[in-house]
């Protein structure tokens, strides 16, 4: 065939997992699964498309377009070019950037239109509006438990660590505003991240509604108080200096800025930086006391009445020496209604994952109100730092034997040692093809193939009942019974 | 928020699986996962998104059309309704169908040329043509074994048992023409299907070359091939009436058709539709030996020598008491160039799997030519039949304690006790509210919960170190020290 050549690389922004890759994602995976298992949250899982009336205007509108749409098929694209060119004409002159203009002008209106003409349906965004859609359409248990691993998509712009396909492990709870649900979701992430060998992590915790109370005592209005947030949620990046350069460019001025930021600083002091856990381990609760002497709005009091409490009961959990109170933190997702959460690590800029509560997301599908909490674990996050620190355990992939087979050897009799083999619980490779014995071996220890153990069929072998095993590190070689084989090539691998 | 109800279904040909279904497609999975392994295949994933080019033309005309594409986003899209503008404005008038017209007509060349300026990324189809790809990218193991379990989608008409979204369980061997690599993967899967609790299934093998001389013996000219093809695939579901009409259909005459049958049921016979596994195991080669008197074609005879030689090599694995000669089968993908494979089981009109060799695929890629062969079994399709069998294992799911407390029990002094019973191996789910306790007793009995075990904490237990447990189905209740509670409870569990 003389097709041209087509790149063989995965798209922009998309990964292929060799065998070494899928080995430390799935020895993650296998832990988050067993702790989230351990904390009663059973698995869900939702298809990849979602129709797009059920994602669009949960995200804010930067997740609207950052979601991947999927073209209509034949005749409904054909509708919907029709349609598409028709809103298109009946707009006025000047808001439209017809076909054919430069595409960097604002007035697109066209496209947009053409847009939610072409595709009603998309790629999961996050794994919490999927749950919020299951907890509307089922009769599920008055509280939910639920636990979902599965990829989302964003057509982002993929950068060091930024990937347009990524893993998400979520951990929620429908169906209470009792805070021990919060308390749950955070102690069973905080022993996914201990069972993974992390220490150092600190749980960032703040609260929406404690965030209104400080715009209101600031004195931000209503109109600013969404760029406001974006701003302080910086803090950690940028610094004071500029927090306060982007209020002012947000319209903020100087002392409503500075009030802000100082209330900011309330809660973290010095230690805002830092992460020294013992300071953390003083406890969170000391920086609540300090806000409430500033803090006289209802909604706030009540707020902070609700991290008091949540503390107390985060602190009988694995996630109560890494609380720590950060006022600068809100997040970016619009759904949040109470507690929000992320987790942070010294060497790495971005989060380790994050969460919090979200009481109206499950009633926005229309049907009943549903309070819900949860927190999600970005696996590639883990995995970067996992990686860089050398946590990972030693992970075996590829067989344990590669059973090689001298000339002459009828192959169904190799085949059938194999089988043996398999049966007494050795995972083997059989070398396919006629062969001199050292070639053989040497495939053994290729990359990608690294059998610690080869096993010699030839002839003296199967009149005796025999396989010989080579351990390929030593060298040593025996001959044995084919029948206990699998207890000797175990015993070859603890060598 | 008064947003307006959204339909809370997946999209049509999409599903939502809850913890049920979870558990028994996991317990599927793992199967699939450690006999796979045990035959030295080593795990690959490879992204949902692949460029249109890796995708396009290789799986015949409707797998194109039922490919799923992702719409440009702003900008390239603003370009790409330009540049599918453009297009159909170049074409001569009366190949236009031109947006406005009726849809049903012929030629809508228009949509074709505007499809292929809106996307040019798809999702996955099938897990092969992204092996092919990777195997052309990546400096893999000369003989790459390895296995993938992931979602496809088609772009489908949605039926019963058919879906949009659905899992492949795929093993497949490149670098090597040697027929142990067909022994392998057939084995594997045998292994797979036994290891499920599968003992009546057949395996179906054929092959592509043997097809062709079959043509060429019965008079059927290349033009006519495939179409032929297509029709006498066709014969377990509508019977030999059914595919002689569809050949004259096709434009076959008469005097041919019957030729092509006749050769079909040369191997077949009157077990054809049979299940007769005793049958089977007389050995799949007396039909070889029936064909070989038909067929003088040198490609038809070197395919009967490949089919001679692995149905040897097969009797040394698991799939050996499965195999069947089945001269009508073709199987679809246009990919295939030797053995074809499908597993079909007597309650199921489709197959549980298929696969075949496909020597030019990674080729197809314009780098170096690489032969390669692979089985896919079908998730669904194999979990439909276990469903209504009932061959699935008792599946726990779901926490094995409910966790209540007294009225007056700090709710911190409950999460303690939780998170020492999960250190002791046990699941855990907590009350998260405030009731009485016989609430929360029924609670841990409602559908989704099905905790078999209460564990109850009072203010005496907390005194005493220990908690009290409830067995739920019998209503016996101990109380006993925490430090040992959870053997306390597995005991129980085994009640």
């Amino acid at each position: 065939m003389n097709a041209p050549k087509i790149s063989t690389k995965p798209p922009s922004g998309m990964r292929d997992f060799l065998p070494a890759d899928i080995a430390r994602r799935q020895h993650v995976i296998d832990v988050v699964r067993r702790i989230y298992g351990s904390y009663g949250f059973v698995p869900l899982e939702t298809p990849a498309i979602e129709n797009l009336s059920t994602l669009l205007g949960k995200y804010g509108e930067e997740g609207d377009q950052l979601l991947y749409r999927l073209l209509h098929r034949r005749d409904a694209l054909h509708r919907g070019l029709e349609a598409g060119a028709k809103l298109v004409a009946g707009l006025p002159e000047d808001a439209r950037g017809s076909v054919g203009e430069d595409p960097s002008r604002e007035a697109r209106t066209d496209v947009r239109l053409y847009e939610s003409q072409l595709a009603d349906q998309g790629l999961r965004y996050d794994l919490t509006v999927p749950l919020a859609r299951v907890a509307a359409q089922y009769d599920l248990p008055k509280y939910f438990k639920r636990y979902q691993i599965q990829p989302v998509w964003r057509a982002d712009r993929p950068g060091k660590g930024r990937f347009r396909e990524f893993y998400q492990c979520d951990v929620d709870v429908t169906g209470t505003s009792s805070l021990v649900a919060e308390a749950e979701v955070c102690g069973a992430v905080a022993e996914v991240l201990h069972a993974l060998g992390f220490t150092d992590f600190k749980i960032r915790v703040n609260h929406r509604q404690l965030l209104r109370a400080m715009m209101h005592h600031a004195g931000i209005d209503l109109a600013h108080e969404a760029a406001a947030l974006v701003a302080i949620d910086k803090l950690d990046k940028i610094g004071q200096g500029g927090v306060l350069e982007e209020l002012a460019t947000r319209g903020i001025d100087t002392e409503t800025a500075n009030k802000l930021m100082l209330l900011v600083l309330t809660a973290d002091g010095e230690q805002l930086f830092g992460f020294d856990l013992n300071q953390v381990a003083q406890g969170p609760k000391t920086p609540i006391k300090r806000v409430r002497k500033q803090i006289t709005d209802p909604i706030g009091i009540k707020a902070l009445d609700e991290l008091d409490e949540l503390f107390d009961l985060l602190a009988a959990t694995p996630a109560g020496p890494h609380i720590q109170l950060s006022l600068d933190l809100a997040r970016g997702l619009g759904y949040y209604t109470g507690s929000i959460f992320e987790i942070a690590v010294p060497d790495l800029a971005g989060s380790l994952g994050g969460g919090g509560r979200y009481d109206n997301l499950v009633g926005m599908f229309g049907k009943k109100q549903v309070p819900a909490v949860g927190f999600s674990l970005g696996l590639e996050r883990i995995l970067v730092v996992m990686e860089e620190r050398g946590m990972f355990p030693n992970l075996s992939i590829g067989p344990d034997v590669l059973l090689c087979w001298m000339e002459g050897t009828p192959r169904a009799e190799a085949l059938r040692v194999a089988h043996s083999l398999r049966r007494q619980g050795i995972k083997v490779e059989v070398f396919p093809e006629e062969a001199k014995l050292g070639k053989q071996l040497q495939y053994a220890d290729a990359p990608g193939v690294k059998a610690p153990v080869a096993a010699i069929v030839g002839s003296e072998e199967l009149k005796a009942g025999q396989v010989t095993l080579k351990h390929l590190a030593s060298g040593t070689q025996e001959r044995v019974a084919l029948e206990g084989a699998g207890e000797a090539v175990r015993a070859l691998m603890r060598q």
